[in-house]
């Protein structure tokens, strides 16, 4: 929030008087559409992309947000966004890709930094793959490199154990696990890093659509796992950017 | 049910009328206190203790069941006792024991036979032996060998990597476990034999009293795992000890 | 886990070295497909046949896992298949069936030896005959002979007692019941041999999708009953099956 | 409501005026302690006893209600009353008796004239028998003769079936079971008249207090089942005498 | 149960051997299609009609459950049937209708003689209609006068009290309300009679697909209130039933 | 309740007699159409509009409803009204509107006068703008200044804000959010006036439908948030038309 | 946040400089004790009381706040404040009295304006009385005029239709209601004033502490209720006062 | 896991044989107390402490484990310790301390090395202190250096807005807070760095002991919160620790 202190040093100097300065404050760090109030701050000084969060909007305010951004050629990720949201966007870019898997629309305007430190995707099996796809490519385009292990759950636990190689070349594990989720402890046991743990709505019956796996991971006797929502593959490559990044900070 | 065939034919042979065979049929299978029906004739076909679940039951009630079932002869298995409850009925016969980490009060009139394959009691932790215990217990006084395996809870993975001659020595396993429960999954995974989940109500929040475990185990991506009630020991030992008798039979 | 020891004689023997020896343990017991990591091991030691959980993957992903299957030469079942899994698969190899109701593919590549104890599959009502399907052709895959007792739920109770002796064949008797679930303490009431509960999703309002029927199972005043998963018809099997291969052995 | 009807041909034939009428229509039907709103109008039209739920009263509360009803000579029936309520209550008049079992104060100054029709009260389990007294107690108290059949469950069917005698007697059956509660469903099955549900919350882990038991009667596949609300034994009592009224205001 | 004495009495007086008796008790009560076992006996000693649930049944299943059941020329009532069940059946015999709105098929081969006494069915508001309808059409083909009263819920209290006469006339009343279905409470604290509550799925948000109006009826202050599953207009017609019969027979 | 002074004066004046009293007391406040009890008197009262729920009605029902509203000549809101319910209603009035957003037909057949305090309707996201639009219609409709300010969730709480003037502006704030719902605490701590919260059932996962929000603002640490069910903004447009009328009226 | 603008013209003016402005925005509004942050500016501004929330906090912190309290001279209310925590305060400062029924602490320094304008508290039962007094007596210490209305619930709905000029005379209804909280249903149905719903934890079984209330409330019919967590009288007094105070400000 | 390594390369180099490498595996990671394995390998390779979470099991079980930990002269952290247990241990070492509010008991042999990063936690309010210091102490003994900002919740948003210098003077943040949790969220927004949501069981009603809290964590619209289980301050120090040590390696 050093933007505050700006203006008010701004104010000081003399260079804005107080309306200024309150039209400042409520101005300037983000741009209404009336439906949408887009949120360039954190871009800017962070190098990040743009996010929009396409489920339940508007196709049209969806077009609307994506119109504005480009204007500031930042990059630009969409995420939840069905294939009748990637068909309404394709033309406002040539530097538009859609992971279908994944559902995400992604424009890139700027090349990308890669992290020196990994972060790891595993998945408990074939079923948690889309949900892994979000977790990695956001996780590329936040400028991560990103090392993916698919299907190892705990059903075959040597096909983990086979692997503790790539689990400790990593910085970070994203485990992404459906039906009991158990691969989050199994991990979090075998490893002194941070595991980040999302569950997934695989399963049936009382999985109670990702239910079973979240109360898993939150319950996991091995420490140090950080949950996030169900499905949520966004968010586990967002927490584990700002790891990356105070790493990269610190060195 | 062939108590049945046999009134029938009692019947027929002229042995007893139809009024007879009628009150057989009411009165022969259980006794009747008013407060409980006591059901003999399990114990009398198979062997089997006589069996009281304490819990929400007055201890005049417990005393009198105890009293009508000394009569018999038999073996008695008291579970979820408190110590107020062993003390109503310490003085009533002998052969009385308590065992107090399992709550259960055991009268051991008879000896019993032991089977030669082997239940195989696993926790994931030290805090759920009490509910092992009861399984324990109560699989040995079923007649059942029985091997505990205590404390290897999948946050140390190893422990029962360790252990796997002893999983495979076993012809049925019971895996006590709570807060997230994985130890079923990754011991399904590693055997090919029958094995028992048994959810406790071990750790706290999201937990939810064993809801946790218990949905980690119905959700097992390992297949084959017959779950039962939360911290409920003693019916992982009945199944356990049916299966060790299907095998005793078919021999 | 024999096989570890095998490498460590080999190993000691020096007939293979420690790269060797650690890229044994990494490969050799299962098949990296990237998105699939198919597990050999478990249907050559055993007969076993392999198994694809098919809910929730894409076809393409599931094609590749069969495509790599058919190879070893083994028998494969594809669960939770609907029909365009079918018509996707049905030309890859001439041994295949498709049982509609049980959503099940199977692919017979060789003779299945059947069992001389019975697997005995019950329910409640007409509506629970779809997994009771997947229970019955999933165990007879596995090796076991099977009956059926189909539409004998508590709320006419002699259409069961009328069937006491087809109980009392079996070995171990699946109860597939939906609505309330009664049926499985019922039938624990009458035999003293494994019953494992299968609750079903059918039904309506308070019913929860199956959890009125696992609660039922779950807190049954019979001993000895053992839960599944919702509708998880497969697992039951699978658990049955383990039952009748310790009888099997201990021959 | 026919005394509006009174009120308003009192005004009509100008007995009384609007003022008064309005002043009817509010102070009449019952009497205002500030904390609590008597209605003595039930009881006078239908000879009820007036009814306490004393769960979460002051003691002081109670008395006060107690007090003003004790004026109208009716009898008084106080029910979830632990013995300190008993002991404020034992000395406001002579014709107070305490049911511990189940929990009920009762204060009896007329006679009261006992049904033909017979509710039966039967429970699953000996650890239901406080729920069922309180109907039991209730239902004597609202004239209905009572029959009571304890510890039938449906662990050993035989107990209930050599009972269908006792069944076939009642007008209506109130079935009282905690646990899986199936009891209901069986019963349902057996008779072609009114049964009427009371889940309890005897049991443990996933019985949830009654709900497993709860969810069992809602959903049986015995048609017919009114259920209450879980150990509410006065509710199901009330209810089975508002059809034995039915019953006997017909003949 | 009174067929098992005659064919106790059979069996002694020479006129069947065991073996017909115990084939008796086998074959008498029900016929087995397989996939069904149809239970004539209850509307052979009843004058029930027939009854099938058609959710989650196969159509075929549903078509051979009919063909068997029109041999014995009795009734029959089909409930949630939708369209093509009704299309299915409706050329395999002359006297069938389908009540639409209600989801009910319903043919009927002999005239019903209807009660003297009323079945109130009363509805919140208009949404709840086809609940109440599946009731009031129950309820008409087993036999009761029914009543009708819709959209009298408590948001304007006074369309209910401007009807209490209708209220009065009914010997038994079923409410059928969703959102917070407060109606029940209501209408059993202006009646002394048989109250059923039906809580239905109508609402959205907190409703929870009807579990806020079933928690309001199972709690409901005012007392006597049998609550059957959401949405099960057939239960609470089947409960009325069993209540108008007591009345009929008692007189 | 006024009306009913107005029935037993004109009785005691002698301008109706008894039977007239109470068929007024039975037929003037609604006009019943079977299957839907029509309140007429709240309208003319209040100035209101009429207002039907359209989910779950049969169109023929709706079209009948305001078939008979429209004579009365009073305004119109139906709520929760697909395009099909448009279609159907479109051509039975010229002054009809379709808000498809909001959901919300509106017939407009007088003029509305609006109030001088202002009703502020605040939003999370842009996905929570439909349930934001049905509040806002709704309270346009009942005759409340609206303003709107949306997309200003706690992600970016500089965005709300920056806009504290518009909350200090009005003399009822909604606060519209869905996904965690923390809007609502941090409205309600920055200003000392009313606060409606409506929960969405914008998000995934654990949002649970809405829940989440819905548990957020009913835990909210902010005192004076009143909280509507999910999803619900005609309820919150109600509750606050009803505040601002007290206001107006006190004036 | 009128302050903010202060500070920024004291900046503009040269009477603070930079430094000063950043310590005023970080130091002013509250006062720091390390475990709690008093925040002195609603009370000063509003005339407010200062609120102590009592529930879980340790008695030291609770006197170490009320010390920092005292020292301004305001009114002080303490909630959910069993006897320990009154007897730890009351010598503290004379003033003090405690409402033990309503576990509420109150220290009134100065006199307290009453509204013209009155909240009505009712309760559907006697049980809810410490609920409705915690509402009633923070209503009146937040300076309005409070009249109570208690045990008119549902179940006997005349008791409430005989007080309609009580509910008339109010401005604002606070319901209180545990069991089937169906009061605030025919509250909200009888009048167009704001009404605040909230539900209580009287009750059992499936009351599930308060959920069932509260859901009736969140789903009422009647449009127009604002709800509050179970057992918030404070909260609903708040909310009540908020809207009596937008009356008073708009005279 | 690189002692397997170590292991497999000693048996190719002869220094010990095949058995002597199985024995390895078996012993050499844990110590086996029969009711406790005790893992001293993780404290060995890391420095870090031995951790015995302690509720739940028995206090001469922890007793032992505690004795066998102090011989290898480790620091050890006794989480979940009430008094009793303090009081059980604290003669077995004189560098024993008790951490009340926290509840841990902490035996500090050797030296703990501060991090130059720091770790934040931060309180919604004063009751949240007991698990913001469970978080605090046991992120200390892990080497963390440790910031506390309590008792900054969103109902005072300023108290937060006012420590943005303190937000942005860590490296990770934990947010404790219970209600509604709201904080994480805000928190959330403000930083562009690792956050960790703890949410307690404050609160009560639909808080649900937690569940509000933990709800609102897991669906946060701000991204980059990984949530730990209710009240579980240890592994969100745990998590917290693992970050910075990351951060620490990559020096």
């Amino acid at each position: 929030m050093s933007y505050i202190r700006n203006i008010l040093e701004q104010l000081k100097s003399g260079e804005i008087d107080i309306d200024n300065a309150v039209n400042e404050l409520k101005d300037m760090p983000f741009e209404d559409l009336g439906y949408a109030k887009i949120d360039h701050h954190r871009e800017i000084r962070n190098g990040y992309p743009e996010v929009i969060y396409c489920e339940g909007k508007e196709i049209e305010h969806i077009k609307g947000i994506v119109d504005k951004m480009l204007i500031k050629d930042t990059n630009i990720l969409a995420t939840r966004a069905d294939k009748a949201v990637y068909e309404a966007l394709k033309d406002m870019d040539e530097h538009i890709t859609y992971y279908e898997l994944a559902r995400i629309v992604a424009i890139k305007k700027k090349e990308i930094e890669m992290s020196k430190n990994k972060v790891l995707v595993v998945t408990g099996g074939t079923s948690d793959i889309p949900v892994a796809e979000e977790a990695a490519i956001t996780a590329e385009f936040l400028g991560n490199t990103v090392e993916r292990l698919y299907d190892v759950g705990v059903a075959g636990i040597h096909r983990l154990l086979a692997n503790i190689k790539v689990l400790n070349d990593a910085s970070v594990i994203i485990t992404v696990a459906g039906m009991e989720g158990a691969l989050a402890s199994v991990v979090g046991g075998l490893v002194d890093k941070p595991v980040i743990g999302v569950p997934t709505s695989v399963g049936y019956g009382t999985n109670f659509n990702g239910v079973s796996a979240l109360l898993t991971m939150l319950n996991s006797c091995a420490s140090g796992i950080g949950v996030v929502n169900i499905d949520n593959g966004f968010g586990a490559a967002y927490l584990a950017s700002t790891i990356i990044r105070q790493i990269k900070n610190s060195r």
